[in-house]
């Protein structure tokens, strides 16, 4: 029987992070990737594919530097493990059993148990290139588009699926449901999901925030529409979901290793399992909350990404490297605005029962205002805990450095930084690319909470 | 005679920031910033006046806000201070008293001992706007300009001056002359110096490195010529200084404060001068390396603006705060490349015997690289101490982002961190804006240096 050094279930962020570490850090292991599909999409970029990209081909992972670095991959369904005599066998009773074995199996999309969720044209977000292609087409076809979930997947899709609607002769209307009073609540500042409704709005999508969906409706086995709580219906021929995902432990289920439903696989914070030869990475493993330790829902490419960094390099470490709990870092552009996001909001830590002073500041995003590319209100929001002015949230609206702007705050988290610390930093500036270095928004959010504190 | 609780004299980064400091912090003192210009320029966007904006006007720092705060403004000369009656003279001899004085008098730029420095039509780059519109009278008529100095102003000034040049029907020459072997080779690395002069010479720009000014040559009081070292002469009708500055002390020393023409105004850690009652800050005050507590000679508007915020808080705190030393923290925008850095050069580490790990990293800052606005070849490379794994030093080149990605850097060395712990660190990531979470720039590079380490 075939025998590798190191095998690995999954092949989206976890997996290809977990196989390049190891293959970085212990060349001569010899390491096997094993996915359920032929091409690895973008997970990120999945909504891309409708409105920018226009093609599910060009939102593909490329192979060529895992092979380069002589990672094998294997395209195939696993259909068991044993962990006794440590073998994967396939669905085409091949098999090939392993020294290490990594479990990067993913999420599957929630699909909520209502009526009608089985009907023709009702898509979930799955990352599978040919699911994704079923979409592409629909949605060229489409009269009436109506997405369910408003965070950042379902977000991401209504605006790219209006671009596209938008660019179409005669595009269908575009409808996002939402139950809670805004999109983008959970991760992001109120007045920030209202800036990104706004552009929602102008790019022609209608909004139902605080709507929750009651039924899918059919004929002849189609949807037809979407019928809300409040007795309103809205016509639908393509119904997207959007409404987040649960960890896929179907493997780990089979294998009898602990694993729940919504927590995912059991692993310590070295990403082991209780099997010394089995770790978890990603959107399949069990999380803790950076902040307070507890398990964690956080499913993120970038908390994957870490983790495949960690577990890869645990698998044969004499020193292993620990997680620090999945912080949630954000990243999302609608419209003209880029959002970003670590950590708490006001209304996340409230609920905590969390006492925080916030440092809020609007300022251009170049200096003098006049120059080309200037985004006038640029704003960043960030909340310190009272109690010792440790930055526990931080929230940015912006231009094309939003992102990075939010890693500032980001690995000012994870650093158990303080509003006095930042504030009397030095940051670079320059006229063309941020604000002043009077204006530049982290040290003056830092210090207008500083001089609360 | 007038009185004013704190009197600041100087009114660019430093002085307005040690303003709005003090009224933020304490709202019910009388403060007056007192200038010598009657606007004040932007300082980092002077070399945008000439090929971007196209008026001196449109780069000035409003004073609305200052005012909005209640801060008065003095567009005067102080000819000198009388520290034992504490007065600020005037000189159309009025005068006013103070009971904190901050003198933020900024920097003067270097006239560098050579014959010609006199003639007509050599400029500095002096933070004057009647100044300012001088030079951009003279550029509007030239034929053949030479910027003397490649650092930041010098490149940035040629750059401009080369597009202003573009555009105009017989726009002059342009050339730029440097001592070093590559522009800019004190604050980047060399590779990416390499690049900001490949995009100089796109826009037009003829580079003379490794070149030594010997004199200016000229003819009825006007320059003609710029003649190196090496015996070639460039013809020049304008030639720009662009070679650094010297903190101003001309008022510390009539003060008979503790100043060092080259090291600036003496003060400690708080902002202190020997006067219980004068701090200083800004380029015209004495600093110390972030790193090795030394004196140091960067002046840099990132610098005075947090010297400022200290100097402002300090002035009736019961705590002071202090500043941990300046970092060389930049970023600037050549072409199409922006280029951002924090700290240490592999060749600034070497020249200081200190033993480097590196992490050099090349991925797109889009991902998929398909998507719009993707910088195929967007490069990180960070410098860790060999010794303790700490970051040191951080280069960018790259898009829009580039400045804030250099300050996730600059914070990560101001914090100290290691590679370990960037490497494990959980960033935003998001296809329109950064690289995947596989290929963060910031992560993958403290990877690759924590793999060697």
């Amino acid at each position: 029987m075939k025998k590798r050094d190191v095998v690995i279930i999954g092949g989206s962020a976890a997996g290809m992070m977990t196989a390049t570490t190891v293959k970085r850090r212990y060349p001569d292991k010899q390491v096997t990737m094993i996915r359920n599909v032929s091409k690895t999409p973008v997970p990120c970029g999945i909504p891309y594919i409708y409105g920018t990209l226009k093609a599910v081909e060009k939102n593909i992972i490329p192979d060529d530097k895992l092979l380069a670095m002589g990672i094998e991959i294997i395209a195939d369904h696993v259909e068991r493990v044993e962990r006794s005599d440590k073998t994967v066998h396939f669905s085409n009773e091949e098999s090939l059993s392993y020294d290490k074995l990594v479990l990067a199996t993913g999420s599957k999309p929630v699909v909520p148990p209502i009526p009608g969720v089985e009907l023709d044209n009702v898509f979930t977000v799955a990352k599978d290139p040919f699911f994704l292609q079923r979409i592409f087409t629909a949605l060229q076809q489409a009269r009436q588009v109506v997405v369910i979930g408003g965070g950042f997947i379902g977000v991401e899709m209504a605006e790219q699926i209006a671009a596209l609607q938008n660019e179409m002769k005669q595009g269908a209307s575009v409808a996002l449901v939402e139950m809670l009073p805004h999109c983008l609540l959970l991760a992001c500042e109120e007045e920030f999901c209202i800036e990104a409704e706004k552009e929602l709005q102008q790019d022609g999508v209608t909004l139902y925030t605080n709507s929750r969906v009651e039924k899918l409706e059919g004929a002849e086995g189609r949807v037809t529409g979407v019928k809300l709580a409040d007795g309103r219906t809205l016509a639908a021929d393509v119904v997207i979901l959007g409404i987040g995902a649960l960890p896929n432990i179907d493997l780990a289920e089979q294998m009898e290793l602990e694993a729940d439903p919504r927590l995912g696989i059991k692993v310590d914070d070295q990403m082991r399992t209780a099997d010394p030869d089995i770790y978890s990475a990603g959107d399949c493993a069990s999380k803790f909350s950076f902040f307070d330790k507890q398990p964690s829902c956080i499913r993120l490419a970038s908390v994957a990404a870490t983790e495949g960094l960690i577990a890869g390099s645990n698998l044969y470490a004499d020193k292993p490297r620990r997680t620090i709990g999945a912080l949630g870092a954000f990243a999302t552009q609608i419209g003209a605005r880029a959002i970003g996001a670590a950590g708490y909001t006001t209304r996340s830590a409230a609920a905590e029962g969390i006492e925080v002073v916030i440092g809020d500041t609007t300022a251009p995003n170049r200096h003098p205002g006049g120059l080309p590319g200037c985004i006038a209100d640029m704003r960043v929001k960030m909340l310190f805990r009272k109690q010792d002015g440790v930055l526990i949230g931080g929230h940015v609206i912006g231009g094309e450095a939003t992102a990075d702007m939010a890693n500032v705050i980001a690995v000012a988290i994870q650093k158990h930084m303080t509003a006095e610390e930042l504030a009397t930093m030095q940051y670079a500036t320059h006229p063309l690319l941020t604000a002043s270095p009077l204006t530049y928004h982290i040290m003056v959010a830092a210090e207008l909470a500083a001089a609360k504190l």
